[in-house]
């Protein structure tokens, strides 16, 4: 694995490091880990890179790394940067033959989404992004149940996801995670809803099977003087007539990073929250509550798969991160076999998927802004 | 207190007499308790009531009842017939001097609200409206710390009232709550927002003290057949800026009763769920999120005077209803004996409340059913 | 009913009548509420009794009674004064024909309460003792599964009660109720294990239907210059092999009232808490945990008639109250009527668990203070 | 970093290798899997390990790896088989200049422990145990602020580890697992005692700082035909006069891996729960129950340090156990590289802390199966 972005200043690529490394399936070989050369080559060295793989610019990354030979070259680079500089890595990634791991929203804008589509379908090669709560074994469970019909034919799902970190400016007091969240020229045409709103819709259409047709939305700016949107609420029409409300937000002081999904049919229900993420509550009309853990012998082959500890010892954040590591790893280490994949290495995220979060973005701005319009269809 | 309905066969009022009785403050003297004579008859005698105590019509009650001597005759009368059967009885009520209590929504149209209001300022006279929820005490506790600015300008409220007993059509299976309940003769414009919609609306403004100025909805029928919504999502503007999220729904399969407000200032939040009643969560930006509970020494004045037992003892739902029963009773003593009635006693839910509810309703049915208009100015 | 003690600057006293009148099954007729005849007074005013039903002494008042005719007299006494004044009232309102609700422990000593036992032999009379969280439907609903043999044959028992309100001397700055708590000549040989241990002990054989054979016991008193016990732990073995770990404790600084029992067979487990009392927790070790709620359809008989209000409306501490109340003036009625009770109305804790809760206190006391014997076989 | 046991049909070696690598401090270069020599190599080119790095006997690896050059030499080995395989290759790693990591107990007998520690004297080499729970920061958390006198003197501790895996007696039907924790000869002379009822020992005194003077003990082995314990409880006497309940069972049908511990001193108190692993609930007698949460700002600097993700993403059991690894390999890098350690760096679970397990372990035993003694001295 080779980086872009994740310098020692970074958050989300030292998460990134954590979730490729722990399952002994990947290692980092090289990387450019910031815009800025020194803080590149410092970074590298505290993690234990040679001078001569640690790189200046990830241009140069690219096409060194592409002349060095099988079994020493990288085999895929994640792309960890704020969402302006998605695009470039990673076409120039695969234009130069390697696998790449992106972080959501996929790129600035949908037609850079698709491109990156086209360029796929063109090389072969293989696409992970990091939608990282649908790589919780309690999150592929309930999917699975919904697909086997237990809840019957879905109605209504609620999806929210608060946080409180941006109730005030801190991106005028340093904040570098707040700083180019805020920016409409780093982060693109949302803010909160690219940030976080993706992450519940995907949440969504994943578990659900369905997909959105169309929304009504608000969005709001509570903090004065930000550019883009922290909060907003969005109704969602599905294609099999089910209703959804869609909460996001990042003004709700004190929430740390609440995602909690509940989706009913007209035999049941289910509900899953991050905060206690090795649960899946399952809800009957005329029986009891059942309270399904990660680890137990009695789990579907695909959260079993995705979990590494029997029952009781709680997995969390990091490993469900790792999930989509470990399973993008299988998988291209199958193709670069010749192998075929099991099914169940090829559940992790994919360009499809970063196109699903970029129609949402242009979708829920363009209704969010509109006092008028009531319902708008979902951007193609 | 006499009762208008809550026959033997009958939900709420078993109800409304465990909330009156328990404080030994009131007693069950006469009643009318079904429009089926010999239901009525019997239904006295199990409430250990004389045979002339107990009526065959709430004509005649009013009527014999108005004719007793001071100290005999009933104070007070309940009305917890359905939704169609609670006009007339309260102007009755009212034109023959009784004051009253009445479940919600105060009446079958916002029309007939406002002309109770007129007969109320008319007579000086004294009406509850059982919006439950706002007596418990953690309710009130909330709402004490929202008015004293703890959480700072409230933004951003998420209120919902998730039920799953619709979930299919039990009306047909002879289910006289759910029979009345969606049928628009007996319950009005409204199913599901009609009977708990007004719940989550009126727990919003109770705590937050805010009045919603105009709101976005969707109303849907679910359940195949059902003439009225069984659920519904609304985005509601309230008057100083802030933003919420109504949800209620009776076909959330698997759910119980589980209204739970959030509310959130630039300063912190707070949240309630009566799954919990004792404890209110209080959140911050910077600080461990505090679990206060009722019965403990630092509560508010309002919570104290509406808790019966020390921290500990769990109080539920009929210490709620209580809660309004007993501080109705106290404020009307005062009023028969002249005495100013302690601030704290006039805290439960009046004819204001029951004119807002049925402007919601009103509000949420116009808006929810179309699908042009976003956003609907609340009805006056 | 009549009432012994629950004047209007005492606590329990409230409780039983909250509890006893919300169901409108039991009247307040008379009292002789304090040793302070004035006190006494003012509070049968404050309960809107008749000045001739208020009386001095409660000698006066079993020989008044006693003398009223039928109808008017009352049926029963409750009496809530603390231990020390239990015996004497009891056994007068049993020799002048009246039945009796007592607090728990039944008695300063266990001779007592054997004389009590042999009294009500005699007269045929009804006694119930308050051991109120056996009155909570899901603790009945815990009993009966494990009667029908859900979990198999019962190992390992854990029941808990931690408080916190004694943890400084309140004793000595004028809090009444810790006043004579902590005081032997008017508590007993025992403090917290007398207070609330009997409550666990009672949880723990009511819902195992086990009885205790030796125990191993550990007594402490940690606030110093107090004189009973503020906290204790006993190891406990059953008749059937099955071990039991209670433990009980007033200096538990910042908990409530946090009453739980957890019970093992070979086949599964259950878990249930005051402070969430209308769950029940099936465990089991093939299949997800169960969460059973009280007020549900699929509940049994038992907790079925001791619950008011459907699935989702929290009952609590005083409705458990109530359902004392509640069957034993159902069971009293019936008595008086020449009917047979229903099984159903037979489930209030009785005699024999008032000396069942001597003999803890005897044993516990006994082998609590020994350094040296270490298992102690049941005081008989 | 070496490995010794931990073949791919192990449980714990897996969970060893997860934790060590996450952190990209530690690379596994060498190991001696299995007992089985083919078992072994097939593990190790499972890891991806060269074969001249796969041994087949761990003291031709210990032989091997010492004649290799700086920075390809393994810098310390881990030990995962069972307890009786502790002691031999613990010591011959000394002997041989390695660092070590074992698995808790630390060895078979107390004696054997005594002379590690000897050994370790000598070399100057560090050993960690791996008692993973204290590896959690919200555990850390817990004992700085009990240090700090947040909570005043300590008085009570209740300690419990309830599991119910053995609930019936699957050692039988081939569980490797529960083969050798059931065998006297693999695990020594505790089963259920040794295997969790350390973990739970070793959580008290971490927190606390307090040192067990003596204990009255229960152990029961409930399965029948099972050689050693599958559950018991000790009652414990603390240095400062503290009181303890130690609750152990894998009987306990339907339980995952509950360990919870709870600490009260005269101002307030704590709780901890694995199952709920990022929250530390602080209990106050006059101010409302903090829900403190690891990842916010607010924590010390031991908790802080030993967290990957800001608050709100869930850390669980294996960021608990790298959190030894990451600690024990930043010491002994330190140590490599002739800096002093940073006291946080030195916060894992040494020899001293597997000696006190032992003790725990014997003195146990010893008062648990005694049914005449009541207190035993904790055997030094």
């Amino acid at each position: 694995m080779g980086m872009v972005g994740g310098g020692s200043d970074a958050f989300i690529g030292a998460i990134h490091r954590l979730a490729a490394l722990m399952d002994n399936q990947i290692e980092l070989v090289c990387g450019c880990f910031s815009s800025d050369p020194e803080i590149s080559v410092s970074s590298g060295k505290s993690y234990f890179l040679p001078d001569n793989r640690v790189y200046r610019t990830y241009r140069e990354m690219f096409e060194k790394e592409a002349g060095l030979r099988d079994g020493e070259r990288m085999d895929f680079v994640t792309i960890v940067t704020p969402n302006f500089v998605h695009f470039e890595p990673a076409m120039m990634a695969l234009d130069s033959g390697f696998h790449v791991v992106i972080d959501k929203p996929i790129t600035f804008s949908l037609d850079e989404a698709k491109r990156i589509k086209q360029k796929l379908d063109e090389t072969g090669l293989t696409l992970a992004l990091t939608h990282t709560y649908s790589g919780y074994p309690a999150v592929k469970e309930a999917r699975d149940r919904v697909k086997r019909g237990d809840f019957g034919e879905i109605r209504r799902i609620y999806v929210e996801y608060p946080q409180g970190w941006l109730s005030s400016k801190i991106e005028d007091a340093g904040n570098p995670q707040a700083s180019w969240r805020t920016d409409p020229k780093r982060s693109g045409k949302a803010g909160c809803m690219g940030d976080i709103g993706t992450h519940a819709f995907h949440l969504t259409e994943y578990i659900s099977g369905l997909r959105a047709t169309e929304l009504c939305a608000e969005i709001n700016v509570f903090v004065p003087g930000r550019k883009l949107d922290d909060d907003g609420a969005a109704l969602i029409r599905f294609s099999n007539g089910a209703r959804g409300v869609l909460i996001a937000t990042q003004i709700a002081a004190g929430e740390e990073n609440a995602i909690r999904i509940r989706m009913y049919g007209n035999k049941g229900g289910l509900e899953w929250a991050q905060h206690e993420p090795n649960t899946l509550w399952l809800k009957w009309t005329d029986r009891p509550t059942e309270m399904v853990r990660v680890g137990q012998g009695y789990m579907g082959a695909a959260a079993r798969h995705n979990t590494r500890t029997p029952a009781g010892h709680p997995e969390g954040y990091l490993e469900a991160f790792a999930n989509i590591y470990r399973n993008f790893s299988l998988t291209v280490r199958a193709k670069m076999e010749n192998r075929k994949p099991d099914p169940l290495w090829l559940d992790f995220p994919t360009v499809d998927d970063g196109i699903r979060g970029m129609q949402f973005i242009d979708s829920v701005v363009k209704a969010g802004y509109d006092d008028k319009t009531k319902w708008v269809k979902m951007v193609e």
